[in-house]
């Protein structure tokens, strides 16, 4: 039974076959926000605090980090990313106790990341590109944590999913040379949007379910990928969600803050039978009444967590 | 490839494993519904045709029609169920172009409606009892038509699903006898509470895939079950459909009057890639921006649907 455990200094997050979906949650990231950005090269982090109590208040288990900022006064991410990936880190584990994945694409940063991170973090990423193995691999096996493998190579992204699957099979035989375990490889088979190609959604779960059978790992996607420009894009993310579940997928790194997605999820744990009792939808439907008469889905999620953990509200924690 | 092909007299529909999900209507049911059973004894067909347009609107391919009503003046629904059978079916293929499902559990009644319906209705159903397969099959086999088998036998509904399966294949080996091939069943497979079976939706996803591979047979059930009793039931449905559809289910009968069952249907039918260029997406999209500004959904579907006949509307069906 393929097990990733990832851990932050007291809490301990399994991804695997028999366990509910773990939500990455992907906020705490300047790429595409101009407002965090600027707001990183000024030192001041208040959207990342609140990303971070946000995100884990609506259910994300693990929080992705990422601090691919170019600033205007040094565009060399090199010399900027590692001490502002140090800085992001020790903040957000300080305000949070969930595991977190350190996600760029300078080994400097990564390698910061692991230096300052407590517990077992989540790497993000390896990919099959030859330069990045030599890079990545080494850190993985040096800090013996797990890292997200993408399944591109130095020929690019592949729209065939044999390359893909073929891409994430030399990733994990490469890692195997480093004496890094394929239960410590959390493949992402790579999402296309499903309105430019219409194979898109049975590709994921036709591979998931090879990548699962064939090489026995975990998996993750960036979900709302499959939704790329179209209308209502909830709804199609909200279906591929549970589909992806049903196919084997094990994790996502996605938007928390999302009710629609958020509730088809937990609706998919409990129907894959890991939610006992609906003991975690039930607690989750009182959540959806309360946004129901108009709460923002954050403040319900943090009214029902508080009144979850004992601190300020009405009914214990019985677990 | 198994084709169930189902048919009016002017519309034929078509379940199958490379068709979008078929959505049977079931709204057509006094099961449960004093008000309308009181109408229907009262000589009152109102609702039915609200029902059946409303249906048809919302996206059902195919509609129930059950005249399962017992009534106060005359209790033998063996008397009072053909006669009634005969007229609602009368009346809702005067209304509709879709094909109907003939769904009673007195055969006289299936018969009464298999008489009066036009093209080629789906029979709604035999089960694996001795007495329903000697009066239902003979039916099937006469009339030529497809028909709904649902997996319990004399011995009740198991709770394995090894013993459901066992007896949807005694029903399709029954049916070969009688020359009706495995393409003209439509195997339910009983959905259970996922609230009193924590397996339930597992034991379903694994059913529907095994139904497909090794009987070739077509898949229906009812989809509500699954969430019975549970709150925001509508949400277990909307992940559990797409999970089912990712799995094999090729049809449901179910409330096409719901917009969040609906809308999870066409996603996974887009995923599925049983939407080409998802225009089936994009047409339903304008429906949820007219619900998300507050039509009600059946109204919003009709219009939609009228706009798209060229009746009243600014554009035209292109097909």
């Amino acid at each position: 039974m393929t097990r990733t455990v990832i851990a932050s200094h007291s809490k301990t997050v399994t991804i695997g076959f028999d366990e509910p979906f773990c939500v990455i949650g992907e906020r705490i990231n300047p790429t595409g926000r101009k407002v965090l950005a600027a707001q990183l090269e000024a030192g001041d982090f208040s959207t990342v605090e609140r990303d971070a109590l946000e995100q884990v208040a609506c259910g994300a288990m693990v929080l992705d980090v990422n601090a691919g900022v170019v600033y205007n006064s040094n565009p060399d991410p090199n010399q900027t990313e590692p001490p502002l990936m140090t800085k992001m880190i020790e903040l957000v584990q300080g305000l949070v106790d969930v595991p977190l994945c350190i996600d760029s694409s300078v080994p400097g940063a990564l390698e910061a990341g692991l230096e300052v991170a407590g517990g077992r973090p989540l790497l993000n990423s390896v990919t099959g590109e030859e330069e990045r193995l030599e890079a990545i691999l080494p850190l993985v096996k040096k800090y013996d944590v797990p890292v997200v493998a993408i399944s591109n190579d130095d020929t690019g992204i592949s729209e065939d999913p044999e390359v893909r699957f073929a891409v994430a099979k030399k990733i994990v035989e490469r890692a195997a040379d480093f004496g890094i375990p394929a239960h410590d490889i959390v493949v992402d088979p790579l999402v296309m949007p499903v309105g430019a190609m219409a194979t898109a959604g049975r590709q994921v779960f036709a591979l998931v379910r090879k990548l699962r059978e064939e090489l026995g790992v975990n998996t993750t996607c960036g979900a709302s990928n499959i939704s790329f420009g179209l209308p209502h894009r909830h709804g199609i993310n909200a279906a591929f969600l549970p589909m992806a579940i049903g196919a084997g997928m094990t994790s996502a790194i996605m938007n928390p803050v999302r009710p629609v997605e958020m509730e088809a999820i937990r609706a998919a744990n409990f129907l894959m039978n890991h939610d006992a009792n609906g003991a975690e939808w039930i607690k989750f439907s009182r959540v959806l009444d309360a946004v129901k008469e108009g709460t923002p889905f954050p403040e319900a999620s943090q009214a029902s967590a508080a009144a979850g953990s004992g601190r300020g509200g009405r009914r214990r924690r019985r677990a």
